[in-house]
């Protein structure tokens, strides 16, 4: 057993872009043995962009810290390594996750033969089994046209695939559940999730589907105003933009005191017949409360918003672009003990992530580089004999 | 013992807003007994919008399946019950989760003193216990500047709470793989984690940081264009939108074969000097591929596009309004499993999520409503004799 507290589980990856692989990468930097199964020359993600000299660094982050095994599937003798890896004997394997469609061979039904306490994961697009991804389901949730400037035309997606990141954490969470199970009852089990799913639980989870279904008023879209609060994004006098809220009545205070408007805000609520301290007042006046800051902040730099911001303890901060981010934001540095500078074979050098995941108890795992494609096959296929 | 994989499991939860009570929520679903505390009259998120007739939809759906207590914890005698609570005997009690600042009677080492093995989990805005939300994260980020129409000025915050949501089921993980030590070993433990820590190694998994760091071109905006592949929005003939992708060569084909426009495709390949069965060859030649695809789709009904792209197996979905999510799609409906007709208290019937994880080995629990604030304190207090 090495460091992490996760330390003795192994899990067998099947797996392509980011749910499943996100997953695993989860569980190994917590010090799981994570083997991604892939054909020889790789997966349809091996080259997904972004690219560093014609290299994925997608593919980079997210199989860190996983061993890598090539083996061409497609015939019965690579089938029979990979179902024999899957469930090799060991009271913390016989663990599979996939987002890759299984039948025959790979399905639970077969695996289960070869070891009958099999924990097996399996993400799929829609839950009926029918593609779908986070841009398909995105779509469908209705984010898109509630993301976007207020006059913005059409849908707005964003970038993060934010759905997927949910399944990969969420698979994590199943897997844990299941050796739970498994530790109490010597049982193993068929997991299931689609990103569908978990789409549709978070947009109800935050409120979503209950007023799309009882509001009569269709939730429309507000730009950057947080909706039914105060927060927007505004722009200092050398031109640098800042996210600035107020959720709670203390927030609202410290704002009103760091900027002094004290007395311009009573007057727009007594004009308004607003009061601030209550959310939905700040979010009913939130075009007052927005032209009196902007004016605020407009005529100050970055430096004087920030340490005026800081002292009253406001809660805001800045917009960096991911090159200011790296560049000069100290919790995207080695300075940030979840960051290490490591040397990534064919890319080079950059700060790497170990698990956000800090665990009194247990040693952390140091992050680790990808393999390259293939790299343990022979070492994992001779240590478990096939 | 009721149903769900986590019967069992018993977790104390002091909250606000999203991160911890989905974590906690996500906990519920599956059969874990989740208590939530707050003070009389609620916490600072009990009025947060969306609401109906006055009464909070976030809430009602973050706490989903938990009970509710009420205690004044301001004083000692407070204080002294909700520890009791935290800290009552039993093999799958001891487990603390929070996103609020602990310190005094709600610190780790203080709790531990009543009970040697507790897990505590404690969520903080950044990693060195300051001030950060969901908004202020994703600013720093750098998604807003790449979120959001090509043209767009500024930056495009994502509605969705994204990185809010990934805490929280990083932290159902987190729960999981503390008590799975406890099991192994009978240690207890504290377990930390930031927002901020998990949006930049999530940002770093997908390759932004690496390619930040070593490529000397930043990533630009590419409005609904997928970033190194070919995806974007199209308008049906009758206004529908439509998302259509093509991540792999087989995409690619079906596209190519629902539209019949090899013969189109082809031209474009060869003037361009272009190979579109690569993903890469895709995006430099996607101006090129939407204009040629939005050509065929502005002339053609939604139902047509739909039907032609099915029989071919193209990746694509409709973009929804949530009202047309609740309105017409049966994923959204009682028709999925994942759903049943829940009535709220003082809210009302909608469609509402059990976990989106299916364990085979377990009973699915039924989705609850939330309890009403303060609804089993006299239950909770008299059940663990305080």
């Amino acid at each position: 057993m090495g460091a992490g507290i996760l330390a003795g589980l192994r899990i067998v990856e099947i797996s392509a872009f980011v749910a499943a692989p996100l997953g695993g990468a989860t569980l190994a930097a917590l010090g799981a043995d994570v083997i991604r199964v892939d054909p020889p020359g790789g997966g349809v993600d091996i080259g997904r962009w972004p690219l560093h000299r014609g290299r994925s660094l997608y593919w980079a982050g997210l199989n860190q810290g996983k061993r890598s095994v090539t083996i061409d599937m497609r015939q019965a003798p690579g089938q029979e390594k990979v179902a024999g890896l899957i469930c090799a004997p060991g009271e913390g394997g016989g663990i599979f996750l996939t987002n890759l469609p299984v039948s025959g061979w790979s399905s639970y039904d077969e695996l289960k033969k070869l070891r009958g306490d099999l924990i097996m994961v399996v993400i799929s697009g829609n839950r009926d089994g029918t593609a779908a991804v986070d841009y398909t389901v995105n779509a469908a949730l209705g984010f898109p046209f509630i993301t976007g400037p207020e006059d913005a035309d059409g849908p707005v997606n964003h970038v993060l695939p934010a759905w997927d990141a949910m399944t990969g954490f969420l698979a994590a969470t199943a897997i844990l559940a299941a050796d739970r199970h498994r530790h109490l009852t010597g049982e193993g089990q068929l997991v299931e999730l689609s990103l569908s799913d978990v789409g549709l639980a978070v947009t109800a989870h935050l409120g979503l589907i209950g007023e799309a279904v009882l509001e009569d008023e269709p939730r429309g879209r507000y730009g950057n105003h947080i909706y039914g609060t105060f927060g927007r994004d505004f722009v200092t006098r050398d031109g640098r933009r800042v996210m600035v809220l107020a959720l709670t009545p203390r927030q609202w205070r410290s704002l009103v005191e760091a900027t002094g408007l004290s007395g311009e805000f009573r007057n727009v609520e007594a004009r308004l017949g607003l009061y601030f301290n209550n959310e939905g007042d700040r979010w009913r006046g939130r075009q007052e409360i927005c032209e009196l800051l902007q004016g605020w902040i407009s005529v100050r730099t970055f430096a004087s918003v920030a340490s005026a911001f800081d002292a009253q303890r406001v809660l805001w901060g800045p917009y960096q672009t991911f090159k200011e981010l790296v560049a000069g934001d100290p919790r995207a540095s080695v300075a940030n003990p979840l960051l290490k500078g490591v040397d990534h074979p064919g890319l080079g050098l950059y700060p790497t992530p170990g698990s956000p995941l800090r665990f009194g108890a247990a040693e952390p795992v140091a992050p680790k580089p990808a393999p390259t494609l293939g790299e343990h096959t022979e070492e994992v296929l001779r240590e478990f004999g096939l």
